[in-house]
């Protein structure tokens, strides 16, 4: 019987997780995959040392360049989990364009290199296989790609990343944002560059994930409009669960705006009403809610990072591309490029965080800035603080984000009004 | 360009819709699918009349017999929403003899002939889809089936019946179980035949295909041990909550102890922390949560029932089933059986109610008998009433379930304890 040849790139915790889950669960995945699997190869800086103590067989090949891989010519499967883009990128490509699979975990490599990846399998027939990019061991991708096949998604709201929703659920314990980010390091739950985090680029690429797969068509991470948590603090947290009886959740959101094509994206903090699923979603998981036209609302709940959740997701798609591999069946087209989405930008209420000089003049200053540019205001809280700046909350109507922002930089460009503000989304 | 074939039968509220959206998307599931997709038959007992009011094209042949479909010989994918199960089961068993595929939304047609319908695929090469069958839109068999097949799963936990999720929602805001169930036929949530509502026997079917599939030995669902919600009342909803923290909820229960192959299933109302995220499942909803090795906990959740969100997984079976046909593949081969798995019963703390003489001596008798089977008891509380009947409301320690019910047995034997009492389960 043909066994399942695999070839793992990167030897990091999730790579070498996913080695050791191809060896012990080996009689498991033959009965899942119809054959039995072998690892053929594995590939690491490090990889003679690396091998050595996860105790690989000799039989198993040690290579310390990826560029190497391709040449493998037995190799059914080539993991990516690298990490960085260069080489990714560099392995991705050459591997689809000789028509062989991949399986990859990179969020970064299909968020920024998406067109290229399509290009490389339409002209190489090559397979990709990426379910554990976004949201760990969460199956949202299949869902979306599979389950959801005949269904028209119209909106994908989600919790993508971890870190911040474990360091909002600190800081709604009272913890400063200093003090829950150290927390979250100690955990080992945050991302090197802290940025990735905090400013939302890392759920930025998810989205980008998630929005290129909905609409068919590229959506460059760079084009999202995002903005993270890093200026949120204990006030923000305190107003909206007191005053207004919501939590701030870092959601990333894609919407799609009927038949015509217009999509919205965005990375932002959103105040959403308790009772709302996404509330309950505490520390370090994720949840994507996806809205179709027929199904309705769904949602998918787990943990979005670690090893066992990430290596579960990549052993997902070895036993999907075996499946199709050993069935003999011809890799499927890629999928055209559909035209790119239009930009849309639903209103949206907004939360605004502002400090200000107490002094006569500036509260109106400010409401007349609002109001100049036609945005409502929906409720305004000054609370008292005894110092010379006076703090001030402010809720809007809904209003054309655009229109707001520009509302916002006319106000932060007042004397008396510090560049220090928060702002955040309210979810309907 | 060659097309894919579809005929539907039964045009019930989800074949109409069925029907509706395969022509209303057809642009939208050609691209999905790589090819045209064509409505070739419909088959229903009043097939003219309907398939004129689905404004079909009299291209769109019209049979009133299901047993005529597998003749259709130029047809690729059965789509079974025939209602019931002879006529189901006769269809599908023949369709997977010839080598054939069938889409399908018939639970009970999969819990009570899975061993029949996987025989017939071994023999015939056919292929059977069936996401439709548990938890309508939600994509909990093809996580379970797909995405997780490198995972080990230990646990499902599920909201599989939406009326009783619904009832129970209603309960807790005062409602009485009567009135409830009013509110839930009026709304078209409740099943012809209450008791499959009631008594947990939709529940269980939908166990039994849960546990096949993460087994891959059928398991009857008459074997799986199943109480439903008919014996619940106002006062246990309102100690739950107010006592104990805790909600009601119906789940059905899959928990797979250790590499032994011990199982375990049942079927029965949980007290459920409020905390945990089933608690959070509130009305008609449908939610499952899995436990596996690696992933960790994941939750799925989504509208269980109603016309959009059944057509929207028989659709997504007719997109996978197509892609697989057209691509030329092989279907792949039936699993094989898996030796039966040997039932287990982990230990479980229970809620009794029970309702007794108010006369000396009776709650002794009623704790010595647990006390005699070893059951040891948590909580004892017996609110005042003023009437002739005393209510006891006892939570245990965890005790096996075998055990608790010799005891509950005898205490229901005792003369001065009635026999209508309720009984829950402790969700750890």
């Amino acid at each position: 019987m043909r066994s399942l040849r695999v070839a793992v790139a990167g030897l990091g915790i999730v790579g070498s997780e996913t080695v050791r889950l191809l060896r012990s669960r080996r009689d498991c995945l033959r009965r899942r995959i119809g054959a039995p699997i072998e690892l053929a190869a594995v590939c690491d800086r490090r990889a003679p040392e690396r091998a050595r103590r996860l105790g690989l067989p000799a039989s198993v090949r040690r290579l310390t360049d990826p560029r190497r891989l391709p040449a493998l010519r037995d190799v059914d499967v080539f993991v990516e989990l690298l990490g960085g883009l260069d080489e990714p990128r560099r392995l991705a490509l050459a591997c689809l364009r000789a028509g062989r699979c991949v399986v990859t975990a990179n969020k970064r490599l299909l968020a920024r290199c998406w067109d290229e990846l399509r290009g490389a399998r339409a002209r190489g027939g090559g397979r990709l296989w990426f379910e554990a990019s976004v949201a760990g061991a969460v199956p949202v991708l299949r869902a979306i790609e599979s389950s959801l096949a005949g269904d028209r998604i119209t909106a994908v709201h989600g919790i993508l990343n971890g870190t911040a929703n474990f360091m909002l659920s600190r800081m709604e314990e009272g913890l400063s944002p200093e003090a829950a980010l150290r927390r979250a390091r100690k955990l080992g739950l945050a991302e090197k560059d802290p940025s990735l985090d905090l400013d939302g680029r890392d759920a930025a690429d998810k989205v980008s994930v998630l929005a290129s797969l909905v609409t068919g068509a590229w959506l460059d991470p760079r084009r999202i409009p995002t903005r993270g948590i890093r200026e949120l603090d204990a006030r923000d947290i305190a107003f909206a669960g007191e005053v207004l009886g919501r939590r701030a959740r870092l959601l990333g959101m894609v919407r799609l705006d009927g038949p015509a094509g217009r999509v919205e994206a965005c990375v932002s903090p959103f105040l959403v009403p308790r009772e709302h699923p996404l509330a309950a979603v505490r520390d370090e998981f994720n949840a994507v809610m996806v809205r179709a036209a027929s199904a309705g609302e769904l949602m998918f709940y787990g943990k979005g990072a670690g090893a066992g959740p990430a290596a579960s997701a990549v052993l997902g798609d070895i036993v999907a591309a075996g499946r199709e591999i050993l069935s003999g069946k011809a890799a499927p087209p890629a999928p055209p490029a559909a035209p790119a989405p239009r930009p849309a930008a639903a209103d949206c209420a907004f939360y605004l965080r502002l400090s200000a000089l107490d002094r006569p003049g500036v509260l109106c200053a400010i409401t007349s800035k609002l109001s100049r540019f036609g945005v409502s205001i929906a409720t305004i809280h000054q609370p008292a603080t005894g110092g010379r700046d006076a703090c001030v909350m402010i809720t809007t109507h809904p209003a054309k984000p655009e229109i707001f922002g520009r509302a916002l930089r006319a106000i932060l460009a007042l004397p008396a009004v510090s560049r220090r503000h928060a702002v955040m989304r309210l979810l309907s």
